[in-house]
């Protein structure tokens, strides 16, 4: 399922390629937020020609929304929302965090109020998976308790051997229904380095298709996640991909790249995007600046998305001043290139070897404005 | 500049070709919509795809945001909004009208507050002119005073004069400052059959590239409307392009077609789209009933657009119950392309003869839930 074609000499940085049943996806990837099963403002066949190889959607949002059975009956989310390419989606275990007030942890599983409309539901492993089953994902991720950052060894720990159980029992779940696509594995354990090793070791001697690091990005400054990446990843198997959830900037992804991850997701370029923000190789970029409104040039100067290609900075500008949804469309067009182009160039500059000049040069040039992006 | 090639010897339908500096546009046509300097939702590339030939933008809207200045620097509103066909813009004469509250009227022009900021704004003969022309616009419309419905024969008189006097000045100005483009005076008259004769003759006797017929879908009823067409409509000559403002529904389009009209321009079929309507060839249907929810089907079925080709009922009320901007692009889609879709079948029905019985299928299958199609 997973070939590593070739490490780099200097950093951990790696390319793959993971084999699954909607296709082949080449690594290090970024997995476009499809929550609601659909990329916000892009048509599946949009995000073909930006290039996306996988996307990611949501098992607690879309169990909701439109539920599980109308997906079901539909023949699966590929055919719903009209994606053939391969779809990760997550467990829900995300939302643990991110609906905090609006859930209730047991050893089960998860008591969720629905953010719509206040239903009760419920997800445990033996859900999530016959949730995931339903939907056709190529790659299911276990359940997991995905603790606030900062977090006491004590409450840290607890979530870890939730985690761990959950996670062996969505494994034995989804060999009970015959769950054909792949299942990953979360390691949790906050900042803790004892117990990111002691969940690692669990999760591999489990045995999982692949390996997430969660809890990140949940509110711990950047050093902090570096150091968490660089102690984690090696802890997992080196011919299996490694997956950091909900990351990150363009720099973050660099600098995770270098310390051995394949798989990331994040809203950021498609929220940024909708709220008039520019992802650029230099960092972001409002486009409701002054000097833009008469500025005849690319959001991007070289950049050969759809939206620098046809469209001034004035008129994209004049967009959002003016609240056309075009406006959204083609920022998230450019800001989705500018993930997918790095993603590119980074496989490129591995398997080249020049990784290390690569990233240092980014880094340097890189600003960085944004730190959040996550999803609800 | 306009070819009249086949009048039907039935009704006074009729086929003809527009050539405009921008290309060549065949009638009857319909304009979508872009107010803002786009068709709300869709890229000048999407609109190529739906075989547009034409497209409307508005000379107040655009004079106050992002401003003349701006789309003159620009090159011209072709290039600012990456349109290469012919673009109508309105003289902001509707906006008397729908702006009834922010405007005071005088021989001179019109005094708007805009209605983004507050700000003065004046539009006369030579503004509006002066703004067309900075534009680029293929076809300019003179100002004019467009006067609610029901409006006293006192009232509708002096709207009828002061549009005759501005139109007069407008054809002047237009000479003066060596507009290239096509300029049509508006019929106004309300519901008064010598009024409507009277400012017809005299801008007959002006002289202009086309006529339009204003002062229609203000709030009168369908009879009236039909009844001031089918006046009004002969009085103009016949070897010039007619042209109904703001309309309509497709079963209004049809019964205008009758009656001699060739272009059209109307909101409803982007904004109705937006609010989860779909048009089809039978009438208006609401995505967001229950009976979608699992419907496998296309929005209309036998539909060649985009959205029938790729996406299910069920995932399009999905994308509307979630609030997702790709329902709102699919909408507006496949309501441009039944309305795109019908021009193209009146033109054909008209070239084979048989357009008669076109329209009394139509109609008698045609449901009719909408009434309102202005732009503000």
């Amino acid at each position: 399922m997973f070939q590593l074609l070739q490490t780099d000499t200097v950093s951990a940085a790696r390319i793959g390629r993971l084999t699954l049943e909607h296709g082949v996806v080449e690594t290090p990837c970024f997995m476009a937020v499809g929550t609601q099963g659909t990329v916000k403002c892009m048509t599946p066949h949009e995000m073909r020609e930006l290039g996306a190889q996988i996307l990611l959607s949501n098992t607690y949002h879309l169990n909701l929304r439109p539920g599980v059975e109308i997906i079901r009956g539909a023949g699966g989310l590929h055919r719903f929302m009209g994606w053939d390419g391969p779809i990760l989606t997550d467990s829900g275990g995300f939302q643990v965090f991110s609906l905090a007030k609006l859930r209730k942890l047991t050893d089960d599983g998860v008591h969720f109020q629905s953010h719509i409309d206040g239903a009760a539901c419920f997800l445990g492993p033996r859900e999530v998976m016959e949730i995931q089953h339903a939907l056709g994902s190529d790659i299911a991720m276990v359940l997991d308790e995905c603790p606030h950052y900062p977090c006491d060894r004590e409450t840290a720990c607890k979530a870890v051997e939730r985690s761990l159980a959950w996670a062996a029992r969505c494994r034995e779940e989804a060999a009970n229904i015959g769950f054909t696509g792949k299942l990953f594995g979360i390691v949790q354990g906050s900042v803790y380095e004892d117990m990111r090793r002691h969940c690692a070791e669990q999760l591999v001697a489990t045995g999982f298709d692949g390996y997430a690091i969660g809890g990140l990005s949940v509110g711990e400054p950047d050093e902090e996640l570096f150091r968490i990446a660089e102690m984690t990843a090696p802890l997992l198997p080196a011919n299996q991909p490694r997956y950091v959830m909900g990351l990150g900037t363009p720099r973050q992804i660099v600098e995770l790249v270098a310390r051995g991850v394949d798989m990331f997701d994040c809203a950021l370029p498609t929220r940024v995007g909708r709220n008039g923000t520019a992802f650029t190789r230099r960092g972001t970029q409002s486009v409701r600046v002054a000097a833009w409104k008469d500025d005849p040039r690319p959001v991007e100067e070289g950049c050969a998305c759809y939206c620098c290609r046809h469209y001034s900075r004035a008129y994209v500008r004049h967009l959002f001043n003016a609240g056309e949804i075009l406006g959204l469309r083609l920022l998230t067009w450019h800001n989705l290139h500018v993930y997918l182009q790095l993603m590119r160039d980074l496989r490129a500059v591995i398997a080249a070897g020049s990784f290390e000049s690569f990233r240092r040069e980014f880094v340097a040039n890189y600003r960085v404005n944004y730190s959040e992006g996550k999803e609800t």
